[in-house]
């Protein structure tokens, strides 16, 4: 079935005959392997280009960053997912991965949609602060969340956030939106009435957008990042199980408020 | 429910309170975040341990190895769901994730479990090339299939198996893996009457085996590889929508063996 | 991590203790087995109500009729899936449902808003014409397609569109919303400058609503009628495979638009 | 890239032109759509033939039978997923559906397999005590787990298990492979010293395999039937949150067993 106008395939990716692989122009086994690290080989397949210094530092950074925070709801899903399926890892992982959505890690790419209305609002003429004011207000008037600030156990401070910037800072890269975030941090109070600080959804298109990475992928970042916290919990799942015990546990004090037929007894 | 005998989850992978992520035993942001690429800290999650040089090299090279091939079966199978599900990002890299199983994928497990297998029988006495082939008798008489030989396209030599091997050697790496690949490769004609070369999936466990990467985890290789790639193939969807021709064009020739009802004429 | 405000999960679907399952107030193995078929029994957990024979003869209606549509990508993908890791079926089918998105599937619970929106224009005081013009007026000036109008393959007339009508028709369902659907068919090609007619994913919701299933669950109809279709598929794909052979077909005129190293001859 | 020998798909269940849409040789519109309930058009799909009453009743039933059974962890992982990601109703399901593994719902299939060994074992002359004994010594010699006996919950009497067969026996269906489950049932006990009953998992191939259902497709009826209850679930979180108050309580005795950094106090 034909749907849509185009009926042949196009990609720019990836090319190969029996002795060559091509990947955005190189030749994967001579420039490749060997050569890139795996994140920079990830900004070479999404941009078409090898990242300079600061790129790599700063991307590697924010993967290293994301990876893993112990048994958030994803790695849970995930262990509870291979528990009953210990046949198919891939499963559990896509399992895991499938809570990379919106309210979660889906935060860095809205996020980084913001600093962007907030950059071309300054290209408009308005100051960091205005501009940044200004695109809050518009996010509160259409009822969005503001994303990428306040978490809920680093009230205070996200301790990825610093340092995200720190390794920013020092490899060089270009430090635009991070002024953005910052200037947004300021503004919140007067806005929501919360003093909401810049959690690591937050810095990680702060420090991104700044090396040229596309605001497209910025939801790629967590994806990849948490894949690999994924499989290493799995292989710990495969030695000491918790997915079931996890699942038991949740329901301890699970309320039932529906009907009953005559004579049953709400456990 | 209470599902099998422990009720209490336990992990030895990461812990956290309002300031500091623990990550293996290290502060996540003082010791990791700026000081170790995205494979190295997967490798730290793995196993425990910071990798040495030799495995840094030889799992980055893996991973980079693996990553990306053309439109292969789950990166289509990803593609098609993005054009029909767009505001899902992890929705799809979810379905093609999927497709790293036991046909396509997986063999890096299965073959990495080989080369223990023949490990196992030389540790019992026998020659490298003797073990090879009694483990690959083993295997046809249960009726399996030999996992990381043999090539679609790459009939004669997959390039990434000896840029791999030439990595490792660089690096330094613990090669007594790629002896035994070798060795099965030189026993396979014998057993199967067919020259079958070393591919890519049996070239990453003969690597990543000397290093210390576990063998439960070898499945863990292409599938956070793969995510990397299939991200930046959606990128490149979003841009230049294939999904659909894709689909389009695999059913041009499909033929319909079924039944059909009175005056219905097959198209 | 507490992550929102509430700590103590509550359900008013389902309580057990170990002689007897409670199901929306009834006991599953006296009230629910062997009395209700399937989709009704769907119904009941979706609504907490009994269908009466109006919403049985539609609810089964409406799942028969969006099962299965042939090679459709959602299926390609799943097959393709199936291929590659045949040990999950699980795996493949979720492949498979995950393409049940806004652009294809989730045209149903799109359209049903849309229907609702014109509903409550007539309640302020519009005639269904009126109401419906306006509706997509507004759709229109958000930049927003039309959902459930128009089909790749049954230009002319779906004919599932008129079968489900006649379904409803006969079981003496409540056809409010079909009325609407047809106002917005009319209304279409004033608006748009194209005859596109109401294609399943309209008619499912046009039929759905009346018989009181929720506007929330009607993306759940394509999704569980679909996994049965997908189910059917892969059991024929363990039988006779065309996963690898449908990608093949897929990339026949495949064309690579990147650049490639010295010497190589894009194939 | 040719993957196998065929290059041409084929499919035997659905075929369709601008004006007929034709399954297993019934034209859709005419023939399924209102004359078949959703249970019985998946048998037609899945078997290319009506069921008859005796198959419709059982199929229902088992279907039934296994939709809901509260929060099991795949049910978790689904509402952990739809919180984090809300959007996509999809990908909720997915997550759910991937936990129909060999460990928790992927039993009705091994279940079934170990009937049809029982079966062949009297078709070579045993007595189905004798061959039910035999089978189950197989089992255990090669370290198998029996699928299909004890459960956490209903250790007594799984109450599905003989409404199910009484579903079966008042539809007049054949109960071949009902006799052998409860010569299994029997044998238990004098091969592993523990009187484990018969649960829902050996039930459902118990009955369905007298109606004609395909051994294949087994796992096909918890993954549909689980379906329908993942999608009544994500309706009442859409409503009543309670996947993120689930991940809190199933960490709250959460013990971390791993290093820290000096001066770091576990939580």
């Amino acid at each position: 079935m034909k749907i849509g106008k185009s009926t042949v395939p196009r990609t720019a990716i990836c090319t190969s005959d029996e002795n060559t692989i091509v990947v955005r122009g190189l030749d994967l086994c001579q420039d490749a392997i060997g050569h890139l690290n795996f994140a920079d080989y990830f900004y070479l397949l999404l941009t078409g280009k090898q990242p300079d210094a600061a790129a790599s530092a700063v991307l590697n950074a924010t993967l290293v960053a994301i990876t893993e925070h112990g048994f958030v709801p994803s790695v849970q899903a995930a262990r509870m997912t291979f528990a009953a399926a210990p046949d198919a890892l891939q499963g559990a992982v896509a399992a895991g991965i499938l809570g990379c959505g919106s309210v979660i890690l889906g935060a860095s790419e809205t996020a980084g949609r913001l600093f962007i209305d907030v950059e071309q609002r300054m290209a408009a003429g308005a100051g960091v602060d205005e501009a940044a004011t200004a695109a809050l207000q518009d996010l509160r008037s259409q009822g969005k969340a503001i994303p990428g600030y306040g978490h809920p156990l680093h009230k205070a401070v996200d301790p990825r956030v610093g340092r995200l910037i720190a390794v920013a800072t020092q490899a060089g890269a270009d430090l635009r939106y991070v002024r953005i975030a910052e200037a947004l941090e300021r503004a919140i109070p007067g806005i929501t009435g919360k003093d909401l600080r810049m959690n690591v959804s937050a810095a990680i298109p702060a420090v991104l957008l700044g090396v040229g990475f596309p605001v497209v992928s910025l939801r790629g970042v967590p994806i990849l990042a948490r894949t690999a916290g994924l499989i290493a919990h799995l292989a710990e799942e495969a030695e000491t199980p918790a997915g079931f015990a996890l699942s038991y546990q949740a329901t301890r004090e699970l309320q039932y408020d529906g009907d009953v037929p005559p004579g049953f007894k709400t456990p």
